[in-house]
């Protein structure tokens, strides 16, 4: 069983970290899909509020998170930072395991960090309505949930195979008063063109974001949001990094391992960038890895380019890893992290060789997440049990070489609304999928080719 | 929205109070059910360590917490008073709106309080197995989590009703190593007794009950653990009542309502005893109310008589209001509340005129929690969807009255694992079950007649 590390509540954050001013070189621009320029905040107003869109291209190192804001984060910020006592007697070794829950937020997950902050910004701005897509459920509800709040409507746009694997997500998004709708789904022309061509398609988070981006792009009054990749989004979670840092503090200890999965790249972040600028500053040297599903694996085996970060070709272009924005990853149960690219910022940092990263399979991800929750009594997210599976082998490793080591995670949120995934897993049905690299070719010989790249 | 009320740490209660010394006139023993003589601690023996039995007859007013068990209280408690902004807003009456919320468990409910107690003094007697029946899963999970930490196997039967309805929950106590049957099952004599006479039964507590204790009573390796009714287990649940004084006194309140919902009774008696002590002392004057479903109206329609916990008249004779030990109760989403008696010591209070009850339909429940969820962002079990709903109807009427009140009511757990219940309400699928009287009439036929009562 663990012991809770308690951040007392004026602790909690007062800005956001903003990763960019503080690396040795900045991230690529973001490019307009047709000219191939470089987009100016003009070319995104269509799509988010003028607030958001500066702290997407801010050069400040930190932005004041607004009382408003604070409010809402103080019904369950700071969340808790435990030290698994229980997963250590389990594995037996030296390591000190140390896990940042973010379970605690009324959609169980790291998701309303963010959603809360572009809710509010929104609101701020006069949006009547907000048009997103979702992978597993995680981010829909923690919009839905946050729209809630501050009176906006909101429609959902969720992946088919979450859809159908977690009917709980749909309500507990109707519950919180939005609409869902199955992605592809009949309401927008990229959807209807879609289910045309393949009428059984599992869905994707790529081609979800297109038909939201559409909503959005032909409705003056619906705005987009995105709950993932872009530099904003992730700058909203570092809240969850500042938060571990100063728990650690308080128990004198500094990380040699700093994990989080991998998807779209949000909740890593916001655990990550933090330790990422005290490894800059030298106030410590962790390790920090990226943990990606072997069915998604974007930072492993894509190429870093310029693509689309949808499948219908709506977007800006990102420099990024990339799989190809047409690729379709199999229909694993961490939904969440069925993505074809990772965020440009975390691309750009293991470019610059500041992160690292691997990749696992989701039966080995879920045996380890039960043996946790029979040692620590949370049951993690399908997501996060890939964070969950490279701590523990972690600790494995320092065992065997009889190292002393400190490792962290993000347990980016719980699995109360996919028990049908650990169901699956008990009956034997989890499958391991591993795409051939045909697969991938093919899906990145449909990504554009930028002059100079 | 809400504002956190947090309790520090430091200020975990010590002691679990014990209100039997504090009243007026002591509760009726416990009869052997052949002899309907008082039983002794031996007589349960066969059932329970004998750390419990004797908290079950303790006259001391309170009882320490070992350290064991509140370093593992200590991994979510103190849990977290709420005032509700957001839902006194969405009122816009003078009342304020408190609630304890207990979904921070590990299993999302108040259930682990006493669960945590039971499997760590079974554990301390040397016991290696526990057996135990669940209506809605909500305690079933508790124990499993519990019986995990502290290494005992665990094996649960739960109300087939609630099975079907609640997959999730399965899927769950699975994760945490227990085994889980539906009831009744063909295992034990009574189950296989119930399934020839009515194959189709939705089953109930009472049945559940009744094979939970037979495969304790005839295995010797084997005790029985129960989630409410008996008075060492709403005893456990006192933290609840403890923490919310504290926390109420430290916004300088005191209420005037405090609501609990009620089936067996131990969250409404966490609550509300130590209210009742503080009533009994003077120092305040709540109304304090039990909340049941009109489909299981023990305290509003039940006798005041020495009754069987179970269908299988297999446990002692308690005096406690009831429906009679055969009634079965209509299979609304509540399943936790879905039992024919109440505990013997609401009962005893709600006689001395300490505490009232009502009752309320579910539909009414559930339209309520959705507007609760939208308000405040957290999705209420079914169960505690009774007092949400009640403590809302009671800010209304303070609102036509025009009076300044103070509502208090217990949040016991959230509803991730009953989505399909929001599911049915919001497809129009729920129905509002209200028994006829020779319903009830003819299962209190079956009820022992004890000579002098």
């Amino acid at each position: 069983m663990a012991t809770k590390i308690i951040l007392p509540e004026a602790e909690l954050p007062t800005h956001w970290y903003n990763i960019v001013p503080d690396l040795p070189s900045p991230p690529p621009p973001v490019l307009h899909p047709g000219t191939h320029e470089p987009v100016g905040p003009d070319d995104l107003a269509p799509l988010f509020p003028m607030d958001l869109i500066l702290q997407e291209v801010s050069t400040d190192s930190y932005i004041e998170i607004p009382e408003e804001i604070r409010e809402v984060y103080r019904t369950w910020r700071p969340s808790p930072l435990y030290r698994a006592h229980g997963l250590e007697k389990l594995i037996g070794g030296p390591a000190r395991i140390y896990y940042k829950y973010e379970g605690v937020s009324p959609v169980g997950s790291h998701k309303p960090n963010t959603a809360v902050a572009q809710a509010y910004y929104n609101a701020k701005a006069g949006v009547k309505k907000l048009s997103t897509e979702t992978g597993a459920g995680q981010w829909g509800s923690a919009l839905a949930f946050a729209c809630s709040l501050f009176g906006i409507e909101c429609e959902v746009y969720q992946v088919r195979a979450s859809y159908d694997q977690k009917p709980y997500r749909k309500a507990l998004i109707e519950t919180f008063g939005a609409t869902i709708h199955p992605s592809p789904s009949p309401n927008t022309n990229y959807g209807r063109a879609v289910l045309e061509s393949d009428p059984d398609t599992p869905g994707s988070l790529g081609i979800a974001i297109s038909e939201a981006v559409e909503v959005a792009a032909t409705n003056e009054d619906v705005k987009y949001s995105l709950g993932s990749v872009l530099s904003h989004v992730l700058m909203h979670q570092t809240v969850i990094g500042e938060e571990a840092l100063k728990q650690l503090a308080m128990v004198d200890e500094k990380p040699d391992v700093v994990i989080g999965c991998a998807g779209g790249g949000s909740n890593f972040a916001g655990l990550a960038f933090p330790f990422v600028r005290e490894k800059l500053a030298g106030t410590m040297d962790p390790v920090i890895r990226a943990v990606e599903p072997a069915a998604a694996p974007s930072l492993t085996r894509g190429s870093y380019q310029f693509d689309f970060g949808d499948t219908g070709q709506m977007t800006p272009l990102v420099k990024m890893h990339t799989l190809g924005h047409p690729f379709v990853p199999e229909p694993i149960h961490a939904g969440g992290l069925r993505y074809h690219g990772m965020a440009p910022l975390v691309s750009h940092l293991q470019e610059l060789g500041l992160i690292e990263s691997n990749s696992l399979h989701q039966t080995e991800t879920f045996a380890k997440a039960v043996d946790f929750a029979q040692a620590e009594g949370i049951i993690p997210g399908p997501e996060p049990t890939h964070a969950v599976a490279e701590a523990m082998n972690e600790a494995e490793r320092a065992k065997e070489a009889g190292e002393e080591k400190v490792v962290l995670f993000n347990l980016s949120g719980h699995g109360h609304f996919d028990m049908a995934a650990y169901q699956a897993y008990f009956d034997g049905h989890l499958v391991d999928y591993e795409h051939p690299q045909h697969q991938i070719d093919e899906a990145m010989q449909k990504v554009p080719v930028v002059a100079g790249e």
